[in-house]
Formats: C-alpha cells, sequence, structure tokens
C-alpha cells in the first residue's frame, strides 16, 4: 500500500492491516460536526448540501478535527443520505429537525421512481470533495471514505423520516419482502460502487455505517442486514480496508467477523471483553466510548478511557466512540479524549 | 392468594408463582391503545389525563382488549409519567408528539421542587381506578399493574421530553452523580409505595418498565438502573409477583434474575435461548415478539409465534410482544398473535 507509507500516521492503517502499532489509533464519529464552534461559523451561512456537495467547504470542515482536535485519521464530511438522492429520491435536510424523505418508497410500483445511478456522475461532488481533501490533508493522517448499510438506507427511504425504532421501514421488510430485497439489493450495488469511487479519489480506508441495524432481531439481521453488508464488504476490500459499523446489532459480531472486513465497530451496550469473544481473535475492534460521557468532568473522561483501554486491549483495537459526538460537548472535552488514548494507549 | 384462587383464568399468576400451566400464558404491552378503534373514539374524546384520571373511562380502556382480543390478563390503563406528576413536576401529553415536561431537573437545586408525594393523595385517582377495573374484571382475568422504574422515570423528568438516547439525562448522571442519586431515590421511594397501594387496590401482580435502560452501558446498568429496580423489586415482591422490563439491557439479565423478581420481560433484540441462558433456570421469561411483525400477513404471524415458543418453550414463559403494540395494527391481527399463543401454547 503506496499510500500507507507515504503518510506521516499511518497509526490507524497499521492496525487495520492487523499490525502491532506503537500505540492505540484513535478518531471520533462525528468529529467534524457541531460541537466545533468552527464548524458551527460554516453551518450557519451555508445550507447542509451546500457544505456537503461544495469541495472547498467539505475539505475545509474536514481537516477541522485534525487541526483542532488532533485525530489519527480524517474522515470525509457528508451524510449516509447523499446515497438515496443519487438514486432519485428527494432528501431534505431539515435544520434541528434531522432529514425528510417527502416521497419513500412504499411499494414495488415506487421502484420506478428510483435507479442504481452511475455515481460518478450523480456523486462527483464526492470524488471532487476526497480528492482535493487528499491532496490538503498533505499525508499528516489517513482519509477515511464512508456510507450507510443498505439496511439503514433502506430505513430512511421507507419511513421518510428518522424514527426511534423504524417500525414502518420494518413494516415494509415484512409484509413486502421481495420489493424491499430488490430495494436492499439496489442501494448495495449504488453503495459498491460509491465506496470504490471513494477510494480511487483518495479515501485509505472506508466505514460502512448500519445506524439502524439494532433495531432488528437477530434472525432478520441475518435477512435485512448481514447479506447486504456482506456483498459491500467482500467487494471493497478487495480496494481498501472495510471497517463495518453495525450499530446495536452485538449479536451479528460473530457473523460479522466473516465477511472479510478488517475492523468492525461496537457501541457502548456491550462489554469489550464480550464483543471480542464473539468477534473472535483475527479483527480489530473499534469503539465504544459512550458519547454522553464525554459531558462528564475531564479527569472522569481520562479514567474512563483507560477503562476502556484495559478492556479492549492495545492491539487490533482503534479507540473510538459507540456513536457519534454530541453537539454540546466542550471542545477540551473531545480534546482530552484524544489525549487520554494517545498517553494510555502507548504500546511499551 | 385467595386472589389468584378466585380467578376463572389465572394462567398468568401460576407461572409468575413459577407454576407449570396447561398453556402459555399472552397478554400484550399498551394492549389498551390505539390500535383499538373502540380506544380511538374515546380518545378523540377525552384527553389524556381525562382518561388516566377517571376512573370509568379508564376502566373500560383497560377492559376493551379483554373482551375484544381476548388476552390473559388486563393492564389498568395509565402512564409512567403519572409518577414525575405526583411528585410535583409538570407533565404535559402533546398528542401525536409525545410528553413535555416544561421544567425538568437539571441540578441539585431543582430537587427542592419535588417531593416523595402520599401517594394515596396524589394518586388516589389511580387506586379508584383499580378497584374498579378489579370490581368490573369479575375475575376473568387477572390485573397488572405497573410503574416506570427510576432511570426511566430520570430520563424523562431530566431531558423533559422524549428521545432517542436521552444523552442529556444521561450526562445528568456522569456530571452530577450524586444528585442524580438523591432523584433516583425520591423515585424509587414513590414508586415502591404506588405500587404498593395498586395492589391494595386490586392489582395482582405488577410490572417495572425500564423502557429506556438499554440506553446504558453494562457498567452503567449496574450503577444507575439495577439497585433502584432491586429496591423495588425486594419490596414490592413480598405483597405481589413482580416482572421487571428493561427494554434493551439483555447485558443486565443475569444480575436481574436476582432481584426477587417473578419474571423477565426481554425485548425482540436477544434470542430466547441466550436469554434464558443469562437468566437461568428459575426465573419466568416474558416476551418477545417484534411488534412490527404484527404488521406481517396473518399466516407469517403464525409462523413467527411458532418458532417464538419453539425457543422460549411453554413453561416459565409469559407470551408477549418485546414492546408496545404500535398503532397501526389491524385488530384481527393482533387477536391472530393471541389465538395463535392459545393454539400452540398448550402444554400437552
Amino acid at each position: 500500500m503506496s499510500t500507507a507509507k507515504a503518510l506521516k500516521n499511518n497509526l490507524l492503517l497499521k492496525v487495520l492491516n492487523g499490525e502491532h502499532t506503537e500505540r492505540v489509533p484513535v478518531w471520533m464519529m462525528r468529529q467534524a460536526g457541531r460541537y466545533l464552534p468552527e464548524y458551527m461559523v460554516l453551518k450557519n451561512k451555508y445550507s447542509f448540501f451546500e457544505r456537503v456537495k461544495n469541495p472547498e467547504l467539505a475539505c475545509e470542515i474536514t481537516l477541522q478535527p485534525i487541526d483542532i482536535i488532533g485525530t489519527d485519521a480524517a474522515i470525509i464530511f457528508s451524510d449516509i443520505l447523499v446515497v438515496p438522492e443519487a438514486m432519485g429520491l428527494e432528501v431534505q435536510m431539515v435544520e434541528n429537525k434531522g432529514p425528510l424523505l417527502p416521497s419513500p418508497i412504499k411499494s414495488e410500483n415506487d421502484l420506478k421512481r428510483i435507479t442504481v445511478p452511475d455515481v460518478k456522475d450523480k456523486l462527483n461532488y464526492m470524488a471532487a470533495s476526497l480528492s482535493l481533501t487528499k491532496k490538503e490533508l498533505n499525508n499528516r493522517v489517513p482519509l477515511i471514505g464512508f456510507a450507510g448499510a443498505p439496511f439503514t438506507i433502506l430505513c430512511y427511504m421507507v419511513q421518510g423520516k428518522g424514527s426511534k425504532g423504524f417500525e414502518e421501514a420494518k413494516a415494509f421488510c415484512y409484509s413486502q419482502p421481495d420489493t424491499a430485497k430488490k430495494l436492499l439489493q439496489m442501494i448495495t450495488d449504488t453503495t459498491i460502487s460509491y465506496l470504490e469511487m471513494q477510494i480511487e479519489s483518495g479515501a485509505d480506508c472506508v466505514q460502512v455505517f448500519d445506524s439502524w441495524a439494532g433495531v432488528l432481531s437477530a434472525d432478520d439481521f441475518k435477512i435485512w442486514a448481514l447479506p447486504y453488508i456482506k456483498q459491500i464488504s467482500e467487494r471493497v476490500s478487495a480496494k481498501a480496508p472495510v471497517i463495518v459499523f453495525a450499530k446495536g446489532a452485538w449479536y451479528g459480531l460473530e457473523e460479522m467477523s466473516k465477511i472479510k472486513a478488517s475492523a468492525l465497530g461496537v457501541d457502548w451496550c456491550i462489554e469489550p471483553k464480550f464483543a471480542r469473544q464473539l468477534a473472535g481473535n483475527n479483527i480489530t475492534l473499534q469503539g465504544n466510548f459512550d458519547p454522553s460521557k464525554l459531558l462528564s468532568p475531564i479527569p472522569e473522561i481520562r479514567n474512563e478511557v483507560k477503562k476502556m483501554m484495559a478492556a479492549f486491549g492495545k492491539h487490533h483495537y482503534i479507540a473510538n466512540l459507540g456513536h457519534g459526538i454530541l453537539p454540546h460537548v466542550p471542545v477540551s472535552h473531545a480534546k482530552a479524549f484524544v489525549d487520554a488514548v494517545k498517553e494510555f494507549g502507548v504500546n511499551s
């Protein structure tokens, strides 16, 4: 991997490659986000899709946490819902209310309204964002690309908005299984091309977010989530390491350890030792700090980081949160988290 | 238990007492609710608190599913948020938006605004509802009382409204632990008196709902949820059987199996066999049908009920959903669920 060698800080890629490193790498989901005052300046000036679709803005936002917090990786600023939009479904981002898809998929007939697009046409702004960011990063740290997993994307495409349990989306799967599977395959095909394009444009590795997999039972996870994550992981891992994060789906860790992912994300609702037991010893784990704990006093944060690393061990492990960083976390607390990993994560 | 003997259908109480029964008992969380057209008539006519605080209305609503669906137990119509209201915090129920507590608890000083009330004064309408319902039930099936668990009630008292992850409430616990523990103890003391009053007024058993326990890590569950459920369960089980349902907190099943509860609820995100393994063989399990599956075609529902019962076994088991029934479930599907348990749950 020529990119990996050129990087000044290649801790993340080494760990994803199964190597032992001098210390545990650390980044934070949603590290380019609302907790940073520098991000808020741009958020208040430009709409969500302006920020995502303008490569200069996306690049600037992506670099902010590298400069300010000192994470060991950058993750491209974007959103998982660019995929349904590229497939032809209108996506609105309503400030402070979340996403809205005003014409969701409800039946077989609705599939006619969407396509598996040419990602180089419909998502060319992402290629431009990644190329520019890769250049501006100047090999300081690796660049992570990402996409939503098919089940999670289906949740939004069917439910039409955020939800606590995505019951309508699940009912769609259970009552129209053939249509649901067609939709999942369309999303999968789009996502594979999309992630491959991200890698060609400069992403050193990619993460697949199955943020809503945890609303499924273990049996349903095997039907509605796993087969599509598997296809993506097996295809895309030929080009770059893949991290799979199926939030809440602890019961799927064993199966997911067998699908050519380089790492599995875990949230804070599973104990590190049990996650390791389920996933086995041949895969890297990533996580699992409770994001709300970044609102604790700094000495508490340091303590909890220490405990987390004692539980995961310092090899085959990437320190991260168990979900995105919360908007009201003080910057000093985010930095304390990263600094604590850098201090306690050294391998002697 | 003299009440149990007078009951025409005492399957539920027998199972809670550890006895083998001729078939598996079945009820549904939120069985008195929006999926029933008969309930909607009353919902459209009276406000939420009118329905809860008027014993005649609460009784009528509680009996509806017994007459229409044929469940093996009635659960008193009410809401877990009557407790914060009785403690002195304003609770509004905004139709189609959920609860709103306009002056939530944010600091130690805010505890001065609440008390551990005399439940016979502040919640006397619940005593009246239960007495009337017990009488009107005429011993057809047992009557279940209920309350929210202290951590879940704290979530609403601090966050002030519903949330996907109750991050503010958790941050309150992590950053003001002494205040949080005082609040949890006040809720616990209120809840014990409240459940004891429910039993004195006619409840044959009670369920404690820790609906948001699953937002905690396993370690935090032991700090913020378990000790308070334990106090309640140990005190109240002296008077009647206690069912504890900590949604999402599968990692707490082993500890919860040791706190004098007669049964533990489980949601659909844990496999029945693993739940049994964690909880051991000396406790009844209740659950765990995915509520969204009630939107599947009826033959599918029957299939899934069969699978569920094969996995749980027919002893020490109460068939139920893994969470409340959804508003848009057809009545015929709810009835098909109950009928399938009655058909496949017979012990030969």
